[in-house]
C-alpha cells in the first residue's frame, strides 16, 4: 500500500539530509525514495544519516528533471510551508495521506530544496499542494523533519483504515498519468498556437493557468482521449 | 497555551538532536526545553543544527536529574517507540496533544536517549506514555524526529480547536456561477459542432461527459472566459 507513494526529494543540498529522509521513511513503511538533481549522492554523509535505512538509498532512483521522475504517477501532490497565493487545491497533511492512500495509480509527493522549496514552475505539475501549518515567525522547517510529519500522516492514516476495517474504493478507471497529461499539454499549446489564440512569443501565463485549470480536474484516461480529439478537431477545422 | 509545554530532553549524546529538536520546537510554537545530563551543551553544532532556534537553546534550563526537571510540572508524558510490557496507560501522539491542552497545569513530555530511550526508573514518573507507532522491523526515530512529530500534533490540536474545516480550498474567486457555466457550455456544443468534433445528430452522450469534467473543475470566472476565447479562436479559425 505505502510502496506506491513515491517521496521525491528535489535539489537537496545536504547529503545528510537525503539520509536523514530515507530515516524517516523507512520508521514509517515507506520505502520508494526518487531523488531529482540531488547535488551529492550517494555520500558517506547520506549513510551515515539514514542510520540502517541503507535499502531506500541503494533503491533510490535519481532523475535530471521533476518531469521525468513523475511520468508513471497519477496523483502529484507538492509540500509547500509558504501560503502561495494561487489557485491550488492545499490539503493539510492528514488530508494528503487520506487522498494518497485512496489513489488507484502511483503517487508522488514532492519536497523542495532546503532554502526555496519548489518553483512555481515545479508546483505547475502538481494535482494539489500540502502545507504543514508552521509557526509564522519560524516556519524553516528541516527537509527531513517535513518528510517525517508527511510519512507519519500517511502511516496513521493506514493503521486508522485498518482499525476500522475500511475498504478501499478502486477506481475503475485511474486518473491520466502524467505522461498522458504531458502529452495533453503540448497538443493544447499547439492548437492554441495554430487556432492564434496564444502568441508563442509570450506564451507562459495562460500555459501556467491552463495547466493549473486541468490538474485541478485529474480527468481519467478516456477524458483526456475525448480533449485531444476536440484538439485534433480544431486544428483541422483550421487549415481545412 | 504552548508555553506551558515542556519538551524534556534526557542524556542526549548528541548536540546536533539537541539544535533539530530546538529548530523542531520552534516550527510548531513550541517554546520550552529541559535538558536532563546533557553529554555536551552549548556546543556550536547545536547551534548549527537549531538553525536560528537560538532563543529556545539560549533558554533552555539544565537539570541533573529528571526528577528536578519535573518539579513544577502537574502531566507527565514518557515518550517510546517500543511496546512496553507494563502497566501503562499508553496514548497516541494525538492524545498526548489533547490530553495535554486540556491541562491547566505544566505539562513536561519526556524524550529519552538516542540508543536506549528513558530507563523504567524514568518512566515511573510518568502518568501516561505517548507511542510514536513504526516500522516492527525499524523503529529507530531520530530523537528530534519524535520531538518534531509530538510537537506537530499539538500545533494541530491547537489549530482545530479554533477551526473547524480540514481541507481548504483557497481561491482568490469564487466559482463561476451556474449561469455562466450554462453559457459556457452552449458556446462549447456550438463550437464542437463548427469545428465538426460533434454531431448534432447524436450529441448527448458527449456533451454529458464534458459537463462531467468541467463541473469537476469547479473553474472560477477568469478561467471560464479564458476557456471560451479559445472557444471563439476556434470558431473564427474554422472560418477563416
Amino acid at each position: 500500500m505505502l510502496n506506491n507513494i513515491q517521496i521525491i526529494l528535489v535539489g537537496i543540498t545536504h547529503p545528510g539530509n537525503i539520509g536523514a529522509a530515507a530515516r524517516a521513511m523507512k520508521t514509517m513503511e515507506l520505502s520508494q525514495m526518487r531523488l531529482v538533481q540531488p547535488k551529492i549522492f550517494p555520500s558517506v554523509e547520506a549513510t551515515a544519516r539514514a542510520c540502517g535505512a541503507d535499502d531506500i538509498l541503494a533503491n533510490a532512483q535519481i532523475f535530471d528533471t521533476l518531469e521525468d521522475s513523475i511520468k508513471d504517477c497519477h496523483l502529484v501532490i507538492g509540500t509547500s510551508t509558504r501560503a502561495r497565493h494561487l489557485i491550488w487545491p492545499t490539503l493539510t497533511p492528514k488530508a494528503c495521506a487520506e487522498k494518497s492512500l485512496q489513489s488507484a495509480g502511483k503517487v508522488a509527493i514532492l519536497f523542495g530544496r532546503e532554502q526555496s522549496g519548489l518553483t512555481n514552475e515545479e508546483l505547475e505539475f502538481c494535482h494539489f499542494l500540502v502545507q504543514i501549518a508552521t509557526n509564522p515567525i519560524f516556519s524553516s522547517l528541516n527537509v527531513a523533519s517535513a518528510v517525517q510529519i508527511i510519512a507519519y500522516e500517511l502511516h496513521e492514516s493506514l493503521k486508522n483504515q485498518s482499525e476500522v476495517g475500511e475498504t478501499l474504493i478502486e477506481l475503475e478507471d485511474p486518473p491520466a498519468s502524467a505522461e498522458m497529461m504531458g502529452h495533453f499539454y503540448k497538443h493544447l499549446e499547439q492548437t492554441l498556437i495554430d487556432i492564434e489564440f496564444l502568441d508563442p512569443e509570450k506564451p507562459k501565463h495562460l500555459m501556467r493557468r491552463l495547466h493549473r485549470l486541468f490538474n485541478r480536474i485529474q480527468p481519467i484516461e478516456s477524458e483526456v482521449n475525448i480533449l485531444r480529439g476536440i484538439l485534433t478537431a480544431a486544428q483541422k477545422a483550421k487549415s481545412s
